[in-house]
């Protein structure tokens, strides 16, 4: 495959535009996503960005090259040319995200908030409190970076589950179960974690029947905001099944001003930020399948199997 | 080493009475600290607490349990008989500790408060934010509790140097040095963790000298109050040596409430829970020196030094 003009879009444009100087030999037009032209992709044999443009097209696209983990912008309720191939980014977005994940899970076992009430009241109430090693975890997702969060957890003893499309064991987990057999290990959890891709199995698969098998676990969505069904996921918080929620992606996002998640207090909103791509990340995952594609390898690294959607 | 009769006081009192029936052969006497009496010490050879009662002297006894890993109550500014064996009880302090100060390292390297503050204005506002691995933690004291909170907190990658009274080198940090050395690492500390025992040596150790060291470090003591000097901790933090303070410890416990370190606001303070001792904890460490000594051990596990002081 021969690459020799690249459109680069999105947030990082502009720092991104470094990739000229690190790589002279082709063309690269660098754009904010307003001024991306479908006339550009006639043009272009490489396409760099978190997600498409409006102006989206294959014109003679040969690879598409996706600047964070997620694919689904690209994917998801879209048609895509099996000709075109795309790949996403890695990095270290696994252990962003157990970092993320691991921040919220410690500061509600040691009881940050109750502490600093305690505080303003100038009040001294010593209390006990769990270790991690006495908590059982599921995560939904045993990818790259749902096996990353578990080998962080599992690091402190805490005992993680993972859930999977295929349930095949995996040496990250305790256990890991298949979608279907969820509830194997639902109702013990104190945290649910999700890092699924959307896909049309994954949407909205956060529900009020899933939610309705939990005992007071906590919830952080790490994955993506469409899996998760806002109204059921406020009443399973009311209702107690769920105790709180972190979530950090959401099915439209800047969260609109008007959503109740903002203001509920069960709730953690975060400005999707567990695991943002960094420049650094971006320019090495870039030019690292590049030169693959260079080289001709047959199985580039980081491909996505898009008749799988992720 | 003959054990026969057998005080216990203190606020675990009430729950140790298990310690009559798992011990049956002994006599045991569980009173609340104000109704131990001077006379019960010519009747006991065994004292069990957290720490010396007003009535408290050696009388008869041989040996003296401390329920918590700190004993500075029984040897800090009092005459100790050195024909009484002291030992102390370790558990899982370290775990503990570990678990208290990295939920406060990562709750303030994920911004927690600044996303809380953007929630309630309901502003969208990504950031980046650093990774565990990019910091450097100075931990002093290098003994079992040092030790553990170095192990947990390399773990992920974090550059942890240890500061020791000898500067002996230890596998669980990746430098010790010694008191005498300590800027030599302490401009570069991200977080600067105090672990140590009180002594004549560490009584006030963290002054204004030492602070004046640090470049906005963060400051965690889960060591003594009693080793720092409170007012120039604020003077550090209002001039931005040490960037915020979580204290669990405090030279008058509980906290009064005059206390200025309540209100300030680059101040958490938590009511000694970083490390509490867990009833099968100290019925476990207990039970296992009394077999030790029953066994006519010559070094009993967990015996103080009681020349050292810790």
């Amino acid at each position: 495959m021969e690459i020799n003009n690249i459109i680069v879009t999105g947030r990082m444009y502009q720092e991104l535009e470094k990739l000229a100087e690190l790589d002279p030999k082709r063309e690269y037009l660098f754009l904010p996503e307003a001024q991306v032209d479908p006339k550009h992709f006639d043009w272009a044999d490489a396409y760099v960005a978190f997600k498409p443009t409006a102006s989206f097209h294959f014109g003679s696209l040969k690879w598409v090259h996706a600047l964070g983990a997620g694919v689904d912008s690209f994917l998801y309720k879209r048609a895509w040319n099996k000709d075109v191939m795309l790949t996403r980014t890695v990095g270290s977005f696994g252990r962003k995200i157990g970092e993320y994940s691991l921040s919220y899970i410690l500061a509600d076992l040691q009881r940050h908030d109750e502490l600093q009430q305690h505080q303003i009241e100038r009040q001294w109430l010593p209390s006990q409190r769990k270790l991690l090693q006495e908590l059982n975890v599921v995560i939904f997702g045993t990818g790259t970076i749902g096996q990353e969060v578990a080998r962080m957890l599992g690091a402190f003893g805490v005992t993680v589950y993972g859930i999977s499309r295929s349930g095949a064991s995996n040496g990250y987990f305790h256990k890991v179960f298949p979608m279907s057999e969820v509830h194997s290990c639902l109702g013990q959890a104190d945290w649910v974690i999700n890092t699924l891709p959307l896909t049309a199995e994954t949407d909205r698969y956060f529900g009020m029947n899933l939610f309705a098998g939990m005992n007071g676990a906590g919830f952080i969505n790490v994955g993506r905001g469409a899996s998760v069904d806002d109204a059921a996921l406020l009443q399973a918080i009311d209702q107690g099944q769920v105790r709180r929620a972190v979530l950090d992606v959401f099915r439209e996002e800047p969260l609109p001003a008007q959503s109740p998640l903002w203001t509920h207090s069960g709730v953690v909103v975060t400005p999707h930020i567990s695991a943002v791509t960094g420049l650094d990340e971006a320019v090495n995952g870039y030019l690292a399948v590049l030169e693959e594609i260079d080289q001709g390898q047959q199985r580039v690294s980081y491909a996505v199997d898009v008749s799988r959607g992720y």
